[in-house]
C-alpha cells in the first residue's frame, strides 16, 4: 500500500473506549506506515493516551467534542439529536473527503443510519448492508447482511449478492466468486417467498454472477460457497450464534485439557499447535465488519473488541480503501448495461 | 421407566436405512427393556437385519410397504400420494394407539405435514414446533422452533415459548425454566414486528412463565436462557450453522495436533481428555429433535446420523413418553385459566 490517507476514527465508540481505541491505532499506525489519523471525542481523555504512545504524536490529529452516542441511543433518535458526536463528525470527515474511510465501534444501528444519511446509498443500491469476512474449512468467505436491515425482500438480498461477489473478487481475490442464498434447504421449493424470488431473479436475470443456488447453515463453516447472502436479521444472529459457540469450544477444550495430570503434560507439550488452533478461530482477527454500498468507506468494529481487534478493523478499512472496494461495486454495477438490478421502487405492486 | 410401551418406527426413513435405523433400535432396546419395536418398511430388507442382531426379534414386529417418501418429495404431494409410505404408516399407528410414539430420520417437512394432518395439533396450538436440546456452558437448553415452520407471527412465537417452557420443567427438570426470544439485540426496540409483539404479549399477558426478554445468538451457547425461542427459518439456519462451526472446529483442532511430533506426542498424552471433549459435542448426542404441539409423540432423527444417533432419537421419545410431556403441555394450557393463548385465527386484522 503506497498511496497516503487519513482515516477518521469514532475514538469514543466501544466498551473501552476511547484507550481501546487509541491503541488500537497504535497498533494499526506502525502496520500502515502511509495512514493518518483523524480521532474524534474527548481531547482530554484522547490526548494523554496519545502521548502514551511513542511516535503515535505525529500521527494522529483530534478533533474533540464531547458528545457522544451511547448504546441505548435508539438510531433515529442518535441522527436526529446526536450531530454533534464523535460517530457523526467522524462520519462527516468522510463525506466531506477529510478522510478516506471511518472506522467506528458504537452502536451499530445508529451507525447504519448515520452513515447511510450522510454518505448515501451508491446508485442501483436500496439499503447498506454489512459484511464480514469468516474463516471456513476451504479458506475464507464473506457473509452479508449481518444486521444492517432487519428485514430484506428479495431485491435487497439481490443487490446485496452483486456487492458480495465484488467484495470476494477485489477484497479476497477470489476470481469467479461462487455466491449462495441461504436458505432451510437447497431445493428450489424450501424458504419464504422473498429467499424463493430472490433466487428466481439471480438465477434468471443474466447478472454476471456465479449463483450456487440455496445453501445452508452447514455451509458457512463448510466453504461450500464465497459469498453467503442472508437477511440482517437472520446474519446477525447466525454470526453471534458462531462466535458464542466458538467461546464454548475454546472452554470446553480447556476444561478437558485441564482435567488430568497427563492432559495438562499433554497439552503442555501441544501447546504451540493449541496456540496455532486457537489464533485460527480467534475472533478478533476476523473483527471489522463493513457497511457495504455507501457513498464511503465504514467499518464497525465489535464493541467489545480490545485494542489488538480494533487495530484489524483498522485493517479492514485501509484494504477496502487500497481495494477501491466502493469503486469496483459502482464499475460492476454500471457494466451490468441491460441486466439493470431489481430496485426496491421499481418492484413495488410486482 | 417401567411402563411397556410400543415405539413406531419409519424404517425406511434416513440416508442409510434401513441398516442404520435397525442397527440403532438394536441398541435402543439395549438400553430401554420395556419397550416393543414396530418397524415399518421393505420386510425383505427388514426382516435380515433384525436377525443379524440377537434377541431382536422378540421385541420387533415389521409391518410391510413398498412405498416410501423421499427426500425430493414436496411435503403437500407426500401428503397426498405417500399415503402407505413407512412414514405415513409409522405416524398412523399412533394416531389407531397402537404405538405410544413414532421415531422417523426421512424428509422433514413430509414428517412435519403428515404428523400434523394424522395426528392433529393440541388444543390452543396453531402450529408445530421441532425443539431441539443443546449443550451450553451452563448444561442443557432447548431451542424451538427448528425447522417445522417457514414463517412464525407472534402469536406462534407465544405458542412456541409455552410448549418450551413446559418443555424443560418436565423432560430437562429445569424447575422454573427461563424463556429468552432470539433477536438481534437485547433492547425492547430491537428486531421486526412478530419478535416485538411476541415480547410484549409474554411480557404483558400475565402467562405463568419467566420470561427473559430478547437474547442474542451469542446467548445460546452461553445457557443464558434454559429456552431459546425463534421462527422455523432462523432456528433451523442457526441450529445448521452450530453443527457446521463444530465439524470445522474439530478439523482445525485435528490439522493443529497433527501438525508436528511434540504436538502428536502432546496429542496421544491428552487423547482421553480430547475424547471427552469430542463426546462433549458429539452431534449425534443431541440427535432427536422434537415435533412439539401434536397428539402423540414424534421424534426427527437427523437423516444422516448413523445408528448411535439413531438410538438416541429413541431415547428422546422413550423420554418425552416416560415424561408425559403431551399430558403436560395440555395440562398447562388447561391451567392458564383467564390467561388463554393468543390464537392465530382470534388475532386475524388485529
Amino acid at each position: 500500500m503506497t498511496a497516503r490517507f487519513t482515516l477518521s476514527i469514532d475514538a469514543m465508540g466501544g466498551n473501552a473506549a476511547p484507550k481501546m481505541v487509541v491503541d488500537g491505532v497504535a497498533l494499526a499506525a506502525q502496520k500502515h506506515s502511509g495512514v493518518d489519523f483523524l480521532l474524534f471525542g474527548d481531547e482530554d481523555k484522547i490526548a494523554p493516551l496519545v502521548r502514551e504512545n511513542s511516535g503515535l504524536a505525529d500521527r494522529v490529529r483530534i478533533r474533540h467534542t464531547l458528545e457522544v452516542v451511547v448504546d441505548t441511543d435508539k438510531p433515529s433518535t442518535a441522527l436526529r439529536t446526536r450531530r454533534n458526536s464523535s460517530m457523526r463528525l467522524s462520519i462527516n470527515a468522510v463525506a466531506e473527503s477529510e478522510a478516506a474511510g471511518v472506522v467506528s465501534a458504537g452502536n451499530t444501528g445508529a451507525l447504519m443510519v448515520m452513515a447511510m444519511f450522510v454518505l448515501k446509498t451508491l446508485n442501483g443500491i436500496d439499503r447498506p448492508a454489512i459484511a464480514g469476512v469468516f474463516p471456513t474449512a476451504r479458506g475464507q468467505s464473506v457473509m452479508l447482511d449481518l444486521g444492517a436491515n432487519v428485514e430484506s425482500d428479495a431485491d435487497n438480498l439481490v443487490q446485496f449478492a452483486v456487492m458480495g461477489e465484488v467484495f470476494a473478487r477485489r477484497v479476497l481475490g477470489v476470481q469467479s466468486p461462487s455466491v449462495g442464498l441461504l436458505n432451510v434447504g437447497v431445493e428450489e421449493l424450501k424458504g419464504h417467498d422473498d429467499v424463493k424470488r430472490a433466487a428466481a431473479i439471480l438465477q434468471g436475470s443474466g447478472l454476471p454472477i456465479r449463483f450456487h443456488g440455496f445453501v445452508e447453515g452447514d455451509d458457512i463453516a463448510a466453504g461450500t460457497v464465497d459469498v453467503v447472502v442472508t437477511d440482517g436479521f437472520t446474519g446477525n444472529i447466525v454470526l453471534k450464534s458462531i462466535e458464542g459457540t466458538a467461546k464454548m469450544f475454546v472452554r470446553f477444550l480447556k476444561d478437558a485439557l485441564g482435567g488430568s495430570l497427563t492432559a495438562q503434560m499433554g497439552a503442555l507439550l501441544a501447546r504451540p499447535a493449541l496456540h496455532r488452533f486457537r489464533d485460527r478461530i480467534d475472533p478478533r482477527r476476523y473483527n471489522g465488519a463493513m457497511l457495504l454500498g455507501l457513498n464511503g468507506v465504514c467499518v464497525k468494529s465489535h464493541g467489545g473488541t480490545d485494542a489488538f481487534g480494533f487495530a484489524n478493523a483498522i485493517n479492514v478499512a485501509c484494504k477496502l480503501i487500497a481495494d477501491r472496494l466502493n469503486e469496483g461495486i459502482k464499475e460492476d454495477l454500471a457494466g451490468l448495461g441491460g441486466h439493470s438490478l431489481p430496485m426496491g421502487e421499481a418492484s413495488v405492486g410486482s
